[in-house]
């Protein structure tokens, strides 16, 4: 359906919102006012009223874009999503769970029997079906598979053997296939009968009898050149195409560079298996980016803002309890080191600054890093070129932070001694900071890992205790006696 | 141009890169040996050898899609990208420049004359000097524009005159306007006649004579409806549309959830003034989440990886000097505390812990809410709800984690007394995380700041802060005789 035309203001969304838990509300004050009133006639009336806001707010809701709609749900506390979901979830045939988060999704598909999401799913297109896949029961699943014809089985089968990361994952079916030995006038019929066209069609795809690419033809060429024209002679030769089994992320990069709108998917034999669109590829792009902020700031994965408590907090748990492990690593090495606080105590005030200014340090180029990966643009020629570069910066650093830090504790201790110590172990945690901020994500990319994963919790411990070890030790050298 | 079908694999233009480097390596070999050879005709050779790499440098560039050549010039050391660059700067009319970052593009634009610098944005659009007018020297800027044509000079005006966060400045002018009152035939016929149509042109935007928007012609009815039929009859007239001034995220999240490929832009008449694409809001969404990754890395913008040292360095030192001033000053509550730590050492190790885990939680907590915040996910009547969940995951995160240290800070000290108060200190600050997790995005939403900005410096001075001060504190009133 259309999105309305106000639709896409926030404000908007939030005046939706809050007529929607206005009525959910009047729902909940009236059942109860009936349950405290006289047994007579209860469940009627309370029937009656139901229905009568049921009515309202399934109104409401069929008038709204099932995008609008996973936003509201999105934005509700799980009492009102479970209410609000009860009334709406047999319209717009399933198009609403694949509009929000994975996370709110879970508590959707929760409240349903299999049989209601059998017959959702079914309503659906095999790559729609596949976003849900994941979420829904085994058995739902079989049912589904089993109730689709072949061809939309295959679709099915051919997404799901994909990997997350494969473009396999993220193909559609919508693509309108033609001949090359048509003119263009019997294309424009064809177009003509088939009455519209799937969303992001600005190209079409010209195979061969075995489905192999021949060539696009872009809508644009079809408008602008004589009708008389064979598909052959119009169509683009040249043209990018897509491996199924591709990254993800090179697709995404591709899309972003060409402005592509659409592309065939091809297998190892160049036959056309689906079509990517730039709709997905955003899709994609957002995922993957929110996913990148969520790992830095140390949640595990997207979050339903109104998930339970319990289910909030199994999802920190996992690297809470992996800082707990380094932050006591690393702080063994102050207890080795105790004597020395002992005998001057400023060190325990001075130490954190030390492992501090090392991990902010390390962070910094690490970003830097993950992010010219990311972006493709760290590749052997360059590499050597980049580390030194990072090196200098870090050597230019470590002096500038060093003398800085030197100076300022000089202000509050008076001690030259312990100045110098406090600028050296600076200037060489610093230097430390830079080759593992640079050394961690380089190593996972090698390795094929992604490179966003863990390095800052592994930087951090790294900085940390090598920052008590560099200054208390450099401390015990010369500061003791 | 068309990309060139093998393009997209990042494969292939890694090899693209290989060989420009080749060349230029090459090139500069070369040139050596004729300066280090007898000066018989020196420069004559000199300039022939040039001449010829030079030829070969430009044909290889002139085949490639302008954002590959992005792609290589991004990839390459400062010193190399300016000797390509000089051969190549007159290529594709100044393309290139549209398709590097602007840490790049300023490198680029840096080794070229303001008559250069003219002559090349001349040739583009309006949106597309937009995007660079940043990077231009004022002086240049005024020779433009007195070189623009009317039409031309006041769309370039009217993006200008826009700030970067509002839509407008993400507004090109390719669209194709019709009447209401022609048949889809005459549409046909004037779409012939023009030749070609605009990228990402899916729809025609309909107007009347004072430019006011009456309704959109997607493509695709204009391909399936009959010749004869009306453009008014045909229109969609309940369509999305964008005001000039709006929030430029807001259209992005319109975009994603409508999936929408283009859209019109209007003034508070309603008078068309531009359109929306797709890859306009890609770019968009691309360079906003970058930036917020780099911000949470404390780097200040993004940065070329090639650019000179001293430029990064200066790139980095805002944040790092924020972090010295804040590291200094949360570690000065231990120097107030250093009567305690000499009576009990053991607190010099474990107090590094508290504030670590302060931290950690408090960023999970900020990281969700400036996600969520920025989906558009809270407002006023769910606030509260969240704020509620927050504190009991707090709680509960709190008690758990609380019990962990105390744990095993038993474990280490054999000390009950000592952790008992390790274990109240961690509850305590772990709460205080989640009330500034909490807070400071929210705050900073509300006065219409971006709430990513500086969240995780501050968060990390108070926890940090109040992790010593709380742990020292209880330590100085319950373990100390």
């Amino acid at each position: 359906m259309q999105p309305s035309e106000k639709a896409h203001s926030i404000q908007f969304l939030e005046d939706q919102l809050q007529d929607v838990i206005t009525l959910l509300a009047k729902q909940q004050l009236e059942q109860s006012l009936v349950q405290r009133g006289p047994a007579v006639n209860h469940e009627l009336v309370e029937a009656m009223l139901k229905n009568q806001h049921q009515a309202r707010l399934q109104e409401k809701f069929s008038l709204m874009h099932p995008a609008d709609i996973g936003f509201i749900l999105e934005s509700l506390p799980l009492a009102q999503r479970k209410t609000a979901w009860d009334v709406i979830k047999t319209l717009h045939d399933g198009q609403v769970l694949l509009e929000v988060s994975d996370a709110v999704r879970q508590t959707l598909i929760l409240g349903m029997e299999a049989e209601e999401l059998a017959i959702v799913a079914g309503k659906l297109n095999a790559d729609e079906i596949a976003d849900l896949a994941a979420d829904l029961p085994k058995r739902t699943m079989l049912k589904i598979l089993r109730s689709l014809n072949s061809k939309k089985r295959k679709h099915l089968n051919a997404i799901l053997s994909c990997q997350d990361n494969q473009i396999g994952a993220l193909m559609d079916f919508g693509m309108i296939t033609i001949r090359d030995d048509l003119n263009l006038k019997a294309i424009i019929a064809y177009i003509r009968k088939l009455g519209k066209l799937p969303s992001h069609t600005d190209k079409l795809f010209v195979v061969d009898q075995y489905d192999k690419m021949q060539g696009i033809l872009p809508l644009q060429r079809l408008l602008t050149h004589p009708p008389s024209q064979q598909v052959a002679d119009v169509m683009v030769t040249d043209f990018i195409r897509f491996q199924i089994d591709q990254d993800a992320a090179e697709a995404a990069r591709a899309f972003e560079r060409y402005n592509l709108i659409s592309a065939p998917v091809v297998d190892s034999d160049d036959k056309l298996q689906g079509r990517l669109c730039v709709d997905n590829i955003l899709d994609f792009i957002r995922e993957k980016t929110d996913e990148d902020l969520l790992i830095q700031a140390g949640v595990g994965e997207e979050e339903d803002l109104f998930s339970s408590v319990w289910k909030s907090a199994r999802n920190r748990w996992g690297w809470l309890l992996i800082n707990i492990v380094t932050a006591f690593a690393s702080t063994r090495i102050i207890g080795v080191f105790e004597d020395i606080i002992l005998q001057l105590v400023a060190l325990a005030s001075l130490m954190p600054i030390i492992a501090a200014m090392g991990g902010n340090t390390g962070n910094q180029t690490s970003m830097l890093i993950i992010r010219s990966l990311a972006l493709g643009y760290i590749n052997p020629s360059n590499i050597s070129h980049l580390i030194k570069k990072e090196l200098t910066l870090g050597l230019i650093n470590g002096s500038f932070i060093g003398v800085i830090l030197g100076l300022l504790s000089f202000l509050l201790y008076r001690d030259i001694a312990l100045s110098i110590v406090m600028g050296s172990a600076m200037f060489i945690n610093l230097l430390v900071a830079v080759l593992v901020g640079l050394g961690i994500p380089l190593m996972r990319y090698k390795w094929g890992k992604d490179p966003a994963v863990g390095t800052s919790v592994i930087l951090t411990a790294i900085t940390d205790s090598m920052g008590f070890f560099i200054f208390l030790g450099l401390a015990s050298l010369f500061l003791i006696k």
